[in-house]
């Protein structure tokens, strides 16, 4: 059983990234830009952004946080992506998720410019992805992309399942698997809340791909031997033991799953840390394409 | 054994939307138009496109056909699609593929105004029915999903098994009947030239939609007992007994497959039909956005 290192591939592709960075100023040519717009005070917004920020630091990046309070109005959320869209310093921009209530998520993604859009939401870069066009990416399905990629894993002809069907993970994942591509081409099953026999098709899978949020709930009586297996699930559960009081649990019962694996990715350091990595190439990607 | 029958069901879609534009004529409305940009003498182009012309025609619709030269440059093709685009007149129109060599056809899509693509080729489109928003969806799927409806064949949680990934019909109707929708909710597995166990995967199928333009490839021996069979083929084959010297065969091997079936669609008279409805209520939605 190999344990997928997405610590140390993201940390990999960091300098991969730094090394470029170091080479575009050495040419006198302009730095890759990143800004982030968070509204409120979420922890976990909080957190993921100041993530974003750091490894924008470590890999040389010019990066700008954009703090607006959780009460701010949409026109005004709206004015400052306008802002961004229109700044020629800026190369790419994200606007943190989730949104205030009062504030139209999806009114949001479709005002970023899609040629700025590194976090890969505007239908714009959704409809490029699916029909096989450069595109933005998404960040997490690109991110599991690359891990499969580096760590060598054949998925061409295998049948491929995807538990959750959500337009951020699940959906795009299954799409470019199945994709004429290298990794792709594989045979891909999207299964859900409403899917009849999911055990069933699950333990036909050779590479399962657990993104549906519940933790654990991949067992070891629905994996078959020798299965590849990637976790998306990050659910926090409560953990006595920790300083925090809390810890990150994936959708997959590791201890009773990882002895029938070939691969298998932990949580936390598996996809997670590539996620942070995608966006870094996207921005790079953006920047190159100014 | 259900035959679908395409013909019929495209008849009582066509006398409901004849139906709306009589009534948006008596209250002295406009009534939708819709264009049709045909480049070259290609024959199976010239009777789509009269198809197109004449269902618009039975529905009342006003339609416009631009019959451009193979030789038209891109340039050239681009100005009309920018007239098109500021015509208030038009509702939405179409560029019938496939286009001459010289002519990029990624770029002729995307320079239709997504408010017009009522083909759904558009990325916009496309990323707009990924992400479950409304869109123009494409003709094909649309009308696949709309047979489905109409025969009230339940998929949620059942396996449909797609036979092809191409971007206009395998891949949008893999995505439509897997999401949260009515039809929609079902399993959904997308199998294509690579896949492996490709018999095997079909035969546990509920529901099977061969889109693969390989006549007769679907064989009894690959179907279960009582699956609902959608057969999207339409290839010109020899058949010296009819007077063009060719007749159109599905990807399904009718003759041994139809007896295991619950219901199964026939070639000719099945799915395409429906393909020119779906195009028209596209148009007549485009119709009431402008």
């Amino acid at each position: 059983m190999v344990l997928i290192d997405g610590k140390k591939i993201s940390d990999e592709i960091k300098s991969e990234i730094a090394d470029e960075v170091k080479n575009i100023a050495s040419k006198g040519e302009k730095i890759p830009h990143l800004a982030a717009i968070l509204v409120g005070n979420d922890g976990g917004s909080e957190t993921y952004v100041a993530h974003k920020v750091k490894a924008c630091e470590q890999v040389g990046f010019q990066s700008t946080l954009i703090r607006l309070p959780s009460d701010v109005t949409e026109s005004e959320l709206l004015k400052q992506i306008s802002g961004l869209n229109n700044n020629p310093s800026v190369d790419g921009f994200i606007v943190q998720l989730p949104l205030p209530k009062h504030i139209d998520e999806q009114k949001i993604i479709e005002a970023i410019d899609p040629n700025k859009d590194v976090d890969g939401f505007h239908p714009v870069n959704v409809g490029r992805t699916v029909i096989g066009l450069p595109a933005f990416i998404s960040a997490t399905p690109a991110g599991i992309v690359e891990l499969i990629k580096r760590y060598q894993i054949d998925v061409s002809g295998k049948h491929c399942v995807v538990i959750g069907r959500s337009n951020i993970v699940g959906r795009p994942v299954s799409i470019l698997l199945s994709q004429k591509n290298t990794p792709g081409d594989a045979t891909v099953t999207v299964v859900h809340s409403r899917s009849k026999n999911l055990n069933e098709i699950c333990l036909s899978a050779d590479i399962i791909i657990a993104a549906i949020g519940s933790p654990g709930f991949v067992k070891a009586n629905m994996v078959k031997e020798g299965a590849v297996i990637i976790d998306v699930g990050t659910t926090r559960v409560n953990a006595p033991e920790t300083k925090s009081g809390w810890r990150l649990k994936g959708d997959v019962d590791f201890d009773s799953v990882a002895p029938k694996c070939s691969f298998i990715t932990p949580v936390p350091g598996g996809v997670g840390p590539m996620t942070i990595v995608s966006l870094l190439k996207n921005t790079l990607l953006a920047a190159k394409k100014q």
